[in-house]
């Protein structure tokens, strides 16, 4: 480690029955001191905007092969949308979460820093304690409890009547999920689909449980709303795992990692800093970003100016817009910037007093503040720790710092006879308010994935675009980051070589 | 590309019926000219002793990182255990083929080098033409032809029923497959057993049909002999594969590479190239390693000498006992490498003149020289490219440059109504007689992974061990091979680094 870990971060907040609500939460991903600058009139081979997977892969790899790299970030922390916080030496993930290795990307990550073995862990129990999935769909009528058997058999039957739109669950319009777009006159079809269109499609044929349940699932993986998420990429996501109700489960919602998301951004950005290559300015929200054809001058908010000879901008769909370029963004980009992805979901843990909880699953759609929730593990002080998503519905849409008793009772709502007194802590970060993420993970709306994608990955002049937001296979999760980290920072490379030739010549 | 790719290699074999056979065959992989070399009292930073996935995946990680390094190796070509030959533009793949998206460590190198899209293509076809499976499980008796439902569903059956020790098809034994060692007691039960005592165990619960085509698939899979074949690295595979016979399929014997396993590994190679920072000796087989405690002095077999802080070796496990180490290997490193896996099967393939064939799929075991075999692709000519693979039976083990006759009464013995006429071309690498490998992939014999694992991945003074015969996830794969080619290239980094900070201070 760089400098002693385990700072505070401005991001996220955290109520304590003694404390109350205090906005901020202790991470190992705060950088202190927040800036490392060579001398002002440096000329940086590249400057790379954002710190999260996408910007720390590409700073290391640019690093560590020997560029004068600058990292720049408008947060105090690296990690963007997926970072822990660390309480008692226990982290809590406050964005993305879990880990397979049949993510690529991220899988390589873990393994060059030795993060395997014990450091991986199972969010998710089934033994002892009340070991139910606790389903509400009905408004009035009291909640029903099911046995895990129960509660996979009909998941399982919901989600692939939802994807089984060619007789063979999907595969034949996703062949190969890492190319979702290889068959052109199947995404045509699907990406104009909406979720809410697909739910029509099928709705004779769901029973009611069905229905609750594969609509709670869907409000907290697309964290939108029905008719703005894009149906092609449930089917992407469902192509990744393997067409596979368990793949499903277990790709997306299983593995963590002991050491937190923040530990193993922490061995990212430690080998950069080791290679003595890279420089940073955290705390620094980049106001414009300027391409002088053989030079980008990068003006942060408050005035500091950097210059590069090339640019990473991996700042998040919905926050690009809000960057001036000159010469401006092309035209796709900022439509597609401006109008936004679909997901603006809350995350929000508990930690209750409370051991038999740790085998709770609890579906709470579409009446609940808080929509779907699980045991996730145990803190150190013997508590059980439950993760939960928000509900992106109008008149439910939670927003839970602003009125902490509601979350206190959405909580208690969703937990079997839990009073005030159990909840020992409540932690979350409200990325629908986060000024510099402006929504959560990826979800397209309908047709943008063909209107914008390819847009999207688009360099621009000196100026490269990396992000989860448009990565190839894993898009919106954390392997999709450091794909596109590592695409991008390739490309450059071979450009500033390519120049470097050149010049010579 | 360096240099003008195509040349000719001295591995491998083609017999045509107008040229006979003829030893070696052209390759991207042969590099010319063999050498590049500073002058002869270099210290390098790190050597590495050769130049498969795993010698060039440190190569290139190490030389883009700023490091002096040396690749040497003994053959004229890159690649090691996995290359293609290019005959008139398409590749026959000699040694490791398939890849997939749940192999992390090569799919990230494809997607580095954008070889993804329409690179991949499909090796086993399933459309028009004979689209059967011939199985000949009776020596005397005529051939049974199956659809392919009905031969996926026998497989199928054969399969689960010889992995479900445990009532959940091996999941208890294996539950992280990139962690397999983690449940001791199972791990100390299954490397005991052999592939034959396990078919013993199940042997009443097959049918004739079923016995005969699992022996015939796990013949090539293993590549040895049942006795001498562990269990356990087949519940490790079933494992990686999701516990799923299409998953098997799939992951193991579906997708490659249109531009061959040669053409991936020269954009290794040419980035490492790129750097300015690699040095290559070819053709120059390794006699002796010296390590000198702050320098590591290597001998090549004609006298060639060369020195570097810190050597890499990725020598194959049944060749390694043939260098002289001083100090002496490990007992345990040197042990293992004496008794040598057990996988000794021989890869052959064939150019008919019958497009029909392309979807043909066949067993025969375990009478035939050649055991399995299924179409691959087509020819630019149009000709079926079909795959098979030699027994490893002591009486009929395949050495097709022995006795090219045999080798083609084997072909015609295997292929429906197939003339000697027929058979336009035959290539063929015998792994079983080549020095310097003295066998194929790795498929450990009952025992070793307890015994050997964990000493064969040490490090032993200033020379580090990398194969992707121990590999941890994909072991006996591509992938295994780039895995463990970067845990050792990271490691040897992280050692150049802190030995630099210690003479600083």
């Amino acid at each position: 480690m760089v400098n002693p870990p385990g700072h505070t971060s401005r991001d996220g907040h955290q109520w304590t029955p003694k404390a109350g609500l205090v906005a901020g939460l202790p991470t190992l991903g705060t950088i202190k001191p927040q800036s490392k600058l060579r001398s002002a009139d440096t000329i940086y081979d590249v400057a790379i905007i954002g710190g999260g997977y996408t910007g720390l892969t590409a700073s290391r790899d640019l690093a560590t092969s020997g560029h004068k790299t600058l990292l720049i970030e408008a947060r105090d922390r690296i990690g963007g949308r997926s970072w822990s916080s660390n309480i008692d030496g226990y982290p809590f993930e406050m964005g993305g979460t879990w880990v397979h290795w049949t993510q690529p990307f991220i899988w390589r990550e873990l393994f060059r820093y030795n993060l395997l073995g014990e450091n991986l862990e199972v969010s998710m129990s089934h033994e002892g304690g009340i070991n139910k999935c606790i389903v509400r769909p009905f408004k009035d009528r009291p909640a029903i409890f099911l046995e895990k058997e129960q509660e996979d058999k009909i998941s399982e039957s919901a989600i692939k009547k939802l994807v089984d739109v060619d007789g063979q669950l999907g595969r034949t319009v996703i062949p190969l999920p890492h190319d979702a777009l290889r068959n052109k006159e199947a995404v045509a079809i699907f990406d104009k689909m909406s979720l809410g269109d697909r739910l029509s499609e099928i709705e004779h044929e769901l029973s009611p449980l069905e229905r609750n349940m594969v609509e709670g699932f869907l409000s907290i993986t697309c964290g939108g709303q029905w008719h703005d998420s894009s149906f092609f990429e449930l089917l992407r996501w469902w192509a990744l795992s393997n067409w596979d109700y368990k793949g499903f489960m277990e790709m997306g919602l299983t593995y963590k990692l002991r050491c937190g998301q923040s530990g193993l951004q922490r061995c990212i950005f430690d080998e950069a800093v080791m290679s003595n290559n890279l420089d940073y300015s955290f705390s620094t929200p980049v106001a414009t970003i300027h391409d002088q054809q053989n030079l980008v001058e990068i003006t942060g908010r408050n005035g500091e100016k950097f210059r590069a000879r090339s640019v990473i901008c991996t700042v998040p769909l919905n926050v690009l817009h809000t960057i001036q370029f000159s010469p401006e963004l092309l035209p796709l980009k900022k439509q597609a910037s401006v109008e936004g992805h679909a997901n603006h979901v809350v995350k929000c843990h508990v930690e209750v007093a409370k051991p038999s909880l740790r085998s709770l699953g609890t579906f709470n759609y579409p009446y609940g503040k808080l929509t779907y929730a699980f045991g996730d593990g145990t803190t150190p002080s013997g508590n059980t720790h439950l993760v939960a998503f928000g509900s992106s519905l109008p008149g439910v849409h939670l927003q839970p710092e602003e009125n902490v008793q509601e979350t206190l009772d959405a909580w208690k709502g969703l937990l079997p006879d839990t009073k005030e007194e159990d909840i020992k802590r409540v932690v979350f970060h409200n990325w629908h308010k986060d000024e510099f993420a402006q929504g959560a993970w990826e979800w397209f709306k309908p047709n943008q994935v063909s209107k914008y994608l390819d847009a999207l990955r688009e360099r621009q002049g000196n100026v490269w675009f990396g992000s989860a937001d448009w990565a190839q296979g894993w898009r919106g999760f954390l392997d999709g980051g450091i794909e596109d980290g590592q695409r991008v920072a390739k490309e450059v490379a071979d450009h500033l070589k390519t120049r470097e030739i050149k010049v010579k010549l």
